[in-house]
C-alpha cells in the first residue's frame, strides 16, 4: 500500500502526532515529514533525535508561513488549539487537511466558518490512545486495527474524503463516518461521562475511612483487577480531560443526569426490597453482560 | 518452601479450587489432593484427567463422612454453600479449615455458631479471579503475588492462623488480616458497588438510541480502551455476582447511596456553572488521579 501524500506536516508532536510519525516511518512510505512543536527548546531536542525530516518551533513556522510546502496537514493538538490553527490556514492553501480531535462539534463549526467554498478539510478522530501522553510514549502500532471516525464538514470535496480515508487505512485503521452531533453524543456515553464516573468512583472510594485506613496498613494494593480496570481512565491526564469535558458539556450533562436517574431508579428497587427477590440481580447483571457484548461486539461465551 | 499439610481436601473445583490444585501441583509439594465436585458425571470426567489424586461426587462424600482423612479442608464454593458445608463438619474434626469466600460476615457468623470452643477455622479471601469461571479457566499462577485476606473468627487457634497463613504464602500470596465487618465494608467500595456501577453503565450506554444505532452500523467496536476496561467486570458471571450482592446488601446499599449523593453534588456544581470556571475539571480529575495513586499504591508519574 502506498499513500497519495509526499510532504506531510504534523502540527503537534505529542502521543498522537508522534505515533503517526512512527507509524508512517515503520511503513517505509516515501515521504517527507515536517513537525511543528511548541518552542525552540523542543525543536532542538527533536532535531537531534532524527524523528522527522524537518522540525519547526510554532512561532518560527508562523513567521515564515510555509503552509504551501505540504500536501497534507495533520493537526495533532488539543481541540481548542486545532480551532485556533484552522483560522491561520491561508485561504489559498490547496492541499488536504485533517486533525485528530476527540470532540467534533467545535472543530466542524470552525471549519465551516473558515471555508465558505468547496475545501479539502475532512476531520478525523483516530480512536487510539493511552493513559500516558507525550512523545516519549508514542508507539508505531498505536493505530493498528483501531477505528478512525471521520466527520465531514459542509462543502468538503470528494477527493479529500477519499484521500484522507485512505491515509488512515494505510496505517491499518478501520474508518467509519459519523456527523459531528452523533459523534459527540455517542462519545459522551462511551467515553466522556464514563471518564467522569470512573474518576468520581475513585474519589468516593478513597473518601471512606475504613477503605483509606486499610489501604495504608496493607503492603500491597487491596483492590482487585476489577477496580484497577475501572479506575484506569481516572489516571489519565487531567489537563487533557478538562479540555474534552469543556468541549462536550451539553451531551455530557444530559448523559450524566440520565445515569443519575438510572441509579436512583435502581436504589428505589433496592429500597422496596424487590432486589431480594430471587433473580433480580442475576437478571440485572445478565442484562449488563448482554449490553456489553453488543457494545464490544463480543459473542456470548 | 514446604507446607505443613499432607492430605488436602479441596471442596469445589471451579476456577478457584482448580487454580489452587494447579498451583500446588506446580510447586511439587509432597501431598495428596482430594477434590469434591457436584455430581458423578463431573467426578468421572475429572478422574480421567488426573488433576487430583482422588475425586468424589458431593453425595458420595457425604455418605461416607471421610472428613478425618484430611488435615486441611478448603471450601472453594460460593459463600452460601460454604455456610451449608460448615454445618456438616463433624465436631470431632481436628484438622485445619479455610475457605475462599469473597464476603465474610455470613461465613464468620456461621463458624462462630458452629464452634463454641477453640477451633482451627481461619477464613480466607484470596484476591484473585477472572471474568471467566470454571475449572477450564483454572490457572496455576492465578495467586502469584496477589493478596490473600485472612479473617479470624472468635476462638480460632494460633496454630490455625499460622499454618493457614503459611499455606497461602507457599502459593506466593501476600497475606493481610481484616475483621469481617471491615472486609465487607471495604469491598463494597473496592469491588461490589463498582461492579454494580460498571453494569449500570453498560446498560445506560446501550439504551441510548444514537449509541446503539451507531454500534450496529460500525463493523468494529465504537468504544475505546477506557470503556472496555470500565465494562470488563460487567461481563462477569451473573449468578456469582447475584450471590455476592445478596450477602453484602447493607454495605452495598450504603455505599451506593453515597455514590448517588456524590454524583448529585457534582451535577449541582455543573448546573451552577461553576464547572465552567477554569480549573474545575482539572482539579476534579487531579483529585481522582491522586486517589487512584493512593488506592493502587502507584507513584505519581
Amino acid at each position: 500500500m502506498n499513500i497519495s501524500f509526499k510532504n506531510i506536516l504534523v502540527y503537534g508532536l505529542g502521543l498522537m502526532g508522534g505515533s503517526i510519525v512512527h507509524a508512517l516511518r515503520k511503513k517505509n512510505f516515501n515521504l517527507s515529514i515536517t513537525a511543528i512543536v511548541k518552542d525552540k527548546i523542543e525543536s532542538n531536542a527533536i532535531q537531534k533525535e532524527n524523528i522527522v525530516d524537518t522540525v519547526f518551533a510554532d512561532e518560527e513556522f508562523n513567521k515564515q508561513s510555509l503552509w504551501d510546502n505540504y500536501d497534507l496537514i495533520l493537526f495533532c493538538l488539543p481541540v481548542h488549539l486545532i480551532c485556533q490553527k484552522i483560522q491561520k490556514i491561508p485561504s489559498t492553501y490547496s492541499g488536504y487537511i485533517t486533525d485528530i480531535g476527540s470532540t467534533k462539534s467545535e472543530i466542524i463549526r470552525t471549519i465551516e466558518i473558515k471555508f465558505p467554498k468547496v475545501h479539502n478539510y475532512y476531520s478525523s478522530h483516530p480512536m487510539a490512545g493511552s493513559e500516558h501522553t507525550g512523545l516519549k510514549h508514542a508507539n508505531p502500532d498505536l493505530f493498528k486495527n483501531k477505528l478512525c471516525i471521520l466527520t465531514a464538514p459542509q462543502r468538503v470535496s470528494d477527493p479529500a474524503k477519499k484521500k484522507i480515508s485512505e491515509f488512515w487505512k494505510s496505517l491499518d485503521m478501520v474508518t467509519f463516518e459519523m456527523d459531528a452531533m452523533s459523534h459527540d453524543e455517542v462519545f459522551s456515553y462511551l467515553s466522556h461521562t464514563p471518564h467522569i464516573l470512573s474518576s468520581l468512583m475513585v474519589i468516593w472510594a478513597y473518601k471512606n475511612l475504613t477503605v483509606s485506613k486499610s489501604i495504608d496498613k496493607c503492603q500491597i494494593p487491596l483492590s482487585g483487577g476489577g477496580f484497577r480496570d475501572m479506575s484506569r481512565i481516572a489516571g489519565s491526564n487531567p489537563d487533557m480531560w478538562d479540555a474534552i469535558i469543556q468541549l462536550n458539556k451539553e451531551h455530557i450533562h444530559k448523559s450524566l443526569v440520565e445515569f443519575q436517574q438510572n441509579l436512583s431508579d435502581l436504589i428505589k428497587v433496592i429500597d422496596s426490597n424487590h432486589s431480594s427477590e430471587t433473580g433480580f440481580w442475576k437478571s440485572f447483571f445478565g442484562k449488563a453482560k448482554e449490553a456489553r457484548n453488543r457494545i464490544l461486539k463480543l459473542k456470548d461465551e
